[in-house]
């Protein structure tokens, strides 16, 4: 899907509200929109922010095509000319801060904001979620995988068993960022530059005579270090043997075998047999691609079992986040123009956690001077100086208060960094291998046991007393409102 | 992503096959593949088969542009320049045969059968599965929603939690399909001419000095029987009296509120409340509408506890078929040219399950002349003739073959469909309208207990006798080699 005729891509109710507030002059009011998800996927530590470069593309590229406008005019609503005029020359001239792609996030805890009218603040919510929501979820559980796989190579082949097209290239590009190794679709390949790799099929081996007349002329015909898929008919009977085979000949030829690849059965059973008999035949250099529907925990459990997996090849499960498909990320709207002036707004709930923080907020990442590693995330009002001065500071759990920390000698690092300013990018997105390395960089700010697969240690994301205070005074009001 | 740009969007597997049967002179040899499923997703008693317009447009448009080429010129495979010179002449000239969109399918038959050079069959294995799999998929998520809400409606919401923008939309098409009335999104809206439906955000609400004013001027700027969203402080004392005192005022205008939504909290009891004080007020005429992560299951409950809603808004657990989020779809080669004869081939495997069935395979559907309901699907080599010409039918299941039953007085529908033939497409595409009529028109050809959510009865998925032996009589051979 490009991007440059998504302006539809978003929800009917947006252009509903945008032209209600058109109706009544409203539109050019200000407002303050954050977007954050309230749990992490997965019973993670922590998430990875993923999905910028897509949506400053997005965000770039917004404009009404004659089609969408024409489209727009067929509706029910019966639009006025005018507001479809006013579409017609539609840009994003709003600002947008945002977290960094590779960054670990936290729930509750804006990861974007966005700042402008409410018109363009309005139309781009949907989208923005559609795509942070996606890539973070699949960053995430690719770091999931990446933290257990440790050095082993990771391949993501999961493009078949993907939510259609999108999905497959923008999961690829996730999966890579988080520290997989390469991709086997060659679109995301092309459109990334993401490392491309691939063995053969099943119905490759079905075409020849033989296994090993397949093995054979594949190998030959692709140049050095191929993959040979060993379970078409019977893994340690047949597949082994042929490969060995085929090693001994390309090895007369000058070339090397560069692994075989098990797809079915027992990958600890089958892996351990074929590592030994790979061994005995001097062929310790083949490494053993082991894939199935694997994920972080059967990664776990087949290392646990000394299985001698090389290389991974991970599939539905890492595409579709297949035990959490969706990440609740949301887009609520902070502050306001009204009469004139910016004030905060906040969202009761009948569901505790759904309750906003009102207010335009920072993130700050507190970071020990001493072991360089991160503390807490403390969420303030954009005035607040505390925390940027390096002020001693006093963190509390907003939810549990009497959860209570005193900070110092620490460096506050501003997580939402400036992306658009009135509509003009300023932020230079970075290249693939730059958030790569940058994940890499953050992961290494946090203390393992934030990091740990099974039942981490929550990291304490906090408001600021000033920020917590204007919240508890606003439920308040509100409380006493619905009272009267 | 369109369809004119998708030949990379593929495996790289796919493309060194190609490369290496090129190099091996077997490139245009003749292949059957077939793309099936082998379990059903859900729980569910059938699948709904769709996808095939996005499959068919994308082998259509199948061409391999300038940059595709290039990139792949830079592959470490260090592909021949006489090979790529091939790709930019590459067009489909196979033969392709399906099932419809919106027939119900069952696992472990032929959904769409592709013919051609294993050149062009095996390239299209990656796009084709991905598609089928993700539609299919979600038109039975939305078919088991649909079953549960019976005269309700529904209304697709999922975008912003979709697996990015072409799940959103093709997902969108595939509930459409499955009896979905409408959508949010309207990119798939002007795409698919879905219609689109929306009501308006929390956000709105807190632009606005108080709820009662926000109401107001939403009403007054739309059209009649617009939505109000009345959850954003309290539902009960806040949201409903104003919506009341909105409807009121639109009764003076000659206007109608058409409803109110509710977004959180319990809803059945809230709904059950609502509906008492809009009737009270003399307001029976406007519906209910619920969302908040509803699917079949909650739909259901809420249902048996008399919730009083009238429209149903589906997000998140519907766009990504949350509780299993891939269909396991698989594209198998079944026949492939040896010699210069077409003969059958089979892939054995430790897990029994995935043993293939070998030969070019027909899927008749056994339809009682005197009930007109189906029956069983039989599957058979093209060239048997009993089913089709009605004879006495001895139905036997594959892996229990003792369960047995005779069929007469049936009708033999033939499933698949031809949608190409020899690159020419002869299938002309039905509109969406048509195909949602030829869903509800297959769905009344099933007895209930083959489509109720909960422990459904088993659908006869039969192989006739002759395909039986065959696969049986290969797994003897391909076993015996193995001991030799």
């Amino acid at each position: 899907m490009q991007s440059e005729s998504l302006a539809l891509h978003t929800d009917k109710y947006q252009i509903n509200m945008m032209y209600a507030h058109w109706v009544h002059g409203t539109h050019l009011r200000k407002a303050v929109f954050e977007a954050y998800f309230r749990k992490l996927p997965f019973g993670n530590g922590y998430a990875v922010f993923a999905g910028l470069e897509r949506i400053a593309k997005y965000v770039e590229h917004l404009r009404f095509t004659e089609e969408d406008l024409s489209y727009l005019m067929e509706q029910e609503e019966n639009y006025d000319p005018a507001f479809i005029e006013l579409l017609r020359n539609f840009q994003f001239r709003g600002t947008i801060l945002s977290m960094q792609e590779g960054d670990l996030c936290f729930p509750n805890e804006p990861l974007i904001r966005v700042e402008g009218t409410i018109l363009e603040t309005q139309l781009i919510e949907t989208a923005l979620l559609n795509f942070m929501n996606y890539q973070t979820l699949i960053a995430t559980k690719a770091s999931r995988i990446k933290l257990v796989a440790d050095k082993d190579v990771l391949l993501e082949f999961g493009t078949r068993r993907a939510q259609e097209a999108d999905a497959a290239v923008w999961g690829s590009r996730a999966a890579y960022i988080a520290g997989f190794d390469a991709t086997s679709n060659l679109l995301a390949g092309k459109m990334f530059d993401i490392p491309t790799k691939g063995t053969h099929a099943h119905s490759w081996v079905q075409t020849f005579g033989s296994e090993q007349e397949a093995f054979e002329v594949f190998a030959k015909a692709l140049p050095d270090q191929v993959s040979l898929l060993v379970d078409t008919y019977d893994t340690l009977s047949s597949g082994i043997p042929h490969a060995i085979r085929t090693a001994e000949l390309l090895e007369k030829m000058g070339k090397r075998l560069g692994s075989i690849r098990i797809d079915s059965g027992d990958l600890a059973y089958q892996s351990i047999q074929a590592r030994q008999l790979l061994d005995e035949a001097g062929l310790s250099y083949v490494k053993i691609v082991a894939s199935n529907d694997l994920d972080e925990n059967t990664v776990f459990n087949l290392k646990a079992q000394g299985a001698k997996i090389d290389t991974w090849g991970i599939g539905t499960q890492l595409i579709t986040a297949a035990d959490q498909p969706a990440l609740g990320g949301v887009y609520k709207l902070v502050e306001r123009e009204l009469d004139g002036e910016m004030a905060p707004t906040i969202k009761i709930s009948g569901n505790p956690e759904k309750v906003t923080s009102p207010g335009k907020k920072d993130v700050l990442r507190i970071v020990s001077k001493e072991s360089g590693k991160a503390i807490a995330d403390y969420i303030c009002l954009p005035h607040e100086q505390l925390a940027r001065e390096g002020e001693k500071l006093r963190l509390f759990d907003p939810v549990h208060p009497y959860m209570k920390k005193t900070v110092s000698n620490y460096e506050a690092v501003s997580m939402l960094r400036p992306i658009f300013i009135d509509g003009e990018r300023v932020y230079s997105l970075p290249g693939l291998q730059e958030i790569r390395q940058h994940h890499r960089e953050q992961l290494s700010m946090f203390w393992p046991e934030y990091l740990r697969k099974l039942n981490p240690e929550i990291y304490r994301v906090n408001l600021s007393q000033e920020a917590w205070e204007l919240k508890q005074r606003m439920i308040e009001e509100y409380m006493s409102q619905l009272e009267d």
